[in-house]
């Protein structure tokens, strides 16, 4: 037989089995334990190893900064090469299936090609298991993928440690991972051609909607600021309300209007943290400070809810006769993903069962570092209630199944008819 | 002479020099240092003992709740005391005149009474220092004046420790009180025929309105209580505004709902504590916390602020889908001086230059717990910003001045003329 035959259907059931027992190592009541750089992350990764080398894929190399590459020849060995990946790290007490689901998927796929009797793929197929995507032991998430999109700064990271005082560069260096040198695994971004990645939504549109699975159209752009506010603290007994400056109060207004101009440009905005002092209460606030994210997937949405936000806080801490300081915390562009491949994930999805249209990620994936680099899609699969970075994450496994073959399909459509050529 | 020839004038300028001395022996930079049941609070104490003996008052007792009780008879032993008081206890790093301008200005009243030359006062005229007025190490405030009033119950108190772990039991007995004999100085109530008191007003009013001195028409009751939101938690980035449950917000309108309430009836509500959790950036508030704190001087207006809350908290949690419990703190009803009282101390304070109508007081103060039991009134002076219980507290002598002048007078107009058989 050969690639003409069409591309072969991933055992979905296999990529369950997998999870399944991946979970049954690495999880328990208490969640998954697949923080990156601990013992039980390397045992996430011996398993996938094994599991790599029982369908024959003998090509298993780990990058300069910690990313594992498994490589399935294809007949033209000199073109480039289609990359499936995500991460096997977890948050600390997180679900089974973040990141995991596109690993064991991406395994589905090399399982069905390397299928004895089916053709080799047309292209090199490549599975990448990204390092530390997570970012929950030193605070700096997409490791791995920034490391290859050649995004990483090891300088920006020098000076991290973690909660019992280790450096990073101590951690990586106990996995074999120079921090110095893990920019050098960008050089491999050169053999690749696109990239595609299955994760769960992590969100509660697909559920609500009752489909199973979607494109994604591309991650959300974040504003990610701290306000501080300066009012006057005062007795609680014998301050007039005309006399106050309350600070307290002032965040609580800023807080809401977060919330209106989120639900004016379509996007999202949170108020998660939001603190008062001297926080007691016989005591006016005297001040309060607060951390704002804001999200969309369009540039000049995001722009003009920062916009909006920072003129509510000027009118609302003015009319409070508060001061105000405004301090950034993170910012990131949106990221669209490729649309001729969008489109192709969509109708990959469609005839799954899932959703026809693409959906906007309002998380980060190792997909929004590679699309830097190469086109790129996604596919989601929905999320019970929308819980993840919890050991409640879960998923149905029809709408899994559902979203393993829409993943597979597309990765075939991908390899057998590249779009972008249409 | 005799008392015929009309009472005497208390000497401001000596007042505000022992509360100068006071100042330079438990003050400073870091403010006062009077907290009670420590080794400054006794030598405050000290002072007022030396104070006493110089001006030939030599019946001073401690009673069993640690109060000091300075008596100079008069001319009916037999007829009920005249009790001027405050306390000379102060919160940790507090200002000069938070209490202690009343008792320096009760001594300065004595004094005056006690010159040479000048006849002896009517009726009994007794200073009583209140042990423990601020609460500041063991949160109880009101110590030695509930226990005058009778209504201090030891076994309330028996389980409060300090910030060290001490008992208030183990330290109340190196200072010579024994917790359980406390309630014994209610027996002392029966001697007094009214209780007067000068204190700063802690708050902005008489200061805002360029007004030197006021009386007092009585201390506003207070609703003191809890509220948890349970919302639920989610991800920042991929929560839909219209999927979202969050208590954080919840907390912020109702916030605001306090504001609108403590307008709407002329009182004053604070929201002085609000915490968020899991209180990050990335997260949906799940859970919310905040401490409401509401005042009036009328019961009626008291309750309606209470009931107009609730009803917004209910409202607001509904319209967020979030869980709400109550939780009481504490509570005490609005204690209204006497009204013939009030207006003696109204004709003095305007007669000395003062405000011609009395206002609230905010704050609670001994006097609220004397109120119980005698007729009761207060004179205020107004502090430089409304500023108290920080050592920037201050008042322009002046307005020490004009206050210790209007006291001195009511304290002789009452002596002299008992309002009440008016």
């Amino acid at each position: 037989m050969s690639a003409h035959s069409g591309p072969p259907t991933v055992d979905a059931d296999g990529v369950l089995a997998d999870l399944a027992e991946l979970a049954e190592l690495t999880g328990g009541p208490g969640g998954a334990r697949r923080v990156c750089w601990t013992a039980e992350w390397v045992a996430a990764r011996d398993l996938l190893r094994g599991r790599l080398a029982s369908i024959g894929v003998e090509d298993v190399e780990i990058d300069e900064a910690g990313n594992l590459w498994a490589r399935l020849p294809g007949e033209d060995g000199s073109a480039p090469a289609l990359a499936l990946g995500s991460h096997l790290d977890s948050v600390p007490a997180g679900g089974p299936l973040d990141g995991a689901l596109g690993v064991m998927a991406g395994l589905g796929v090399l399982r069905a090609w390397a299928r004895e009797g089916h053709g080799r793929p047309p292209r090199d197929l490549v599975l990448i298991d990204f390092a530390d995507e997570e970012g929950s032991r030193f605070g700096r998430s997409l490791f791995g993928s920034s490391a290859v999109a050649g995004t990483l700064d090891p300088a920006e990271l020098a000076g991290l440690t973690d909660a019992a005082g280790e450096t990073i560069a101590e951690v990586l260096d106990r996995c074999g991972v120079d921090l110095e040198r893990a920019p050098r695994a960008h050089r491999r971004i050169g053999s690749i051609g696109s990239y595609l990645e299955l994760h769960i939504e992590q969100g509660p549109v697909l559920d609500a909607a009752g489909e199973s699975c979607s494109a994604v159209s591309g991650c959300a752009g974040v504003e990610r600021f701290r306000l501080e506010l300066e009012g006057q603290a005062s007795h609680a007994g014998t301050t007039p309300m005309d006399h106050r400056r309350d600070a307290g109060l002032a965040a609580a207004e800023i807080a809401l209007a977060v919330e209106g101009v989120a639900r004016a440009h379509g996007g999202v905005g949170t108020t998660g943290s939001l603190a008062l002092e001297p926080g007691v209460v016989t005591a006016v606030a005297g001040r309060a400070e607060l951390a704002v994210d804001l999200r969309h997937p369009d540039s000049g949405e995001l722009g003009a809810m920062l916009g909006d936000v920072r003129d509510a806080a000027g009118r609302i801490a003015a009319e409070r006769d508060c001061g105000l300081a405004e301090h950034p915390i993170w910012s990131i562009e949106p990221i669209p993903f490729d649309p001729a491949l969008v489109r192709a994930a969509e109708a990959a999805a469609s005839r799954a069962g899932g959703r026809a249209s693409a959906i906007a990620s309002g998380a980060l994936h190792d997909a929004a570092e590679m699309a830097r680099r190469v086109p790129v899609a996604m596919v989601f699969a929905a999320s019970v209630g929308g819980i993840s970075h919890a050991r409640e994450e879960d998923s149905r496994d029809d709408d899994l199944r559902a979203a393993i073959a829409a993943y597979g399909a597309l990765a075939g459509a991908v390899l057998t008819e590249p779009p972008g050529t249409d």
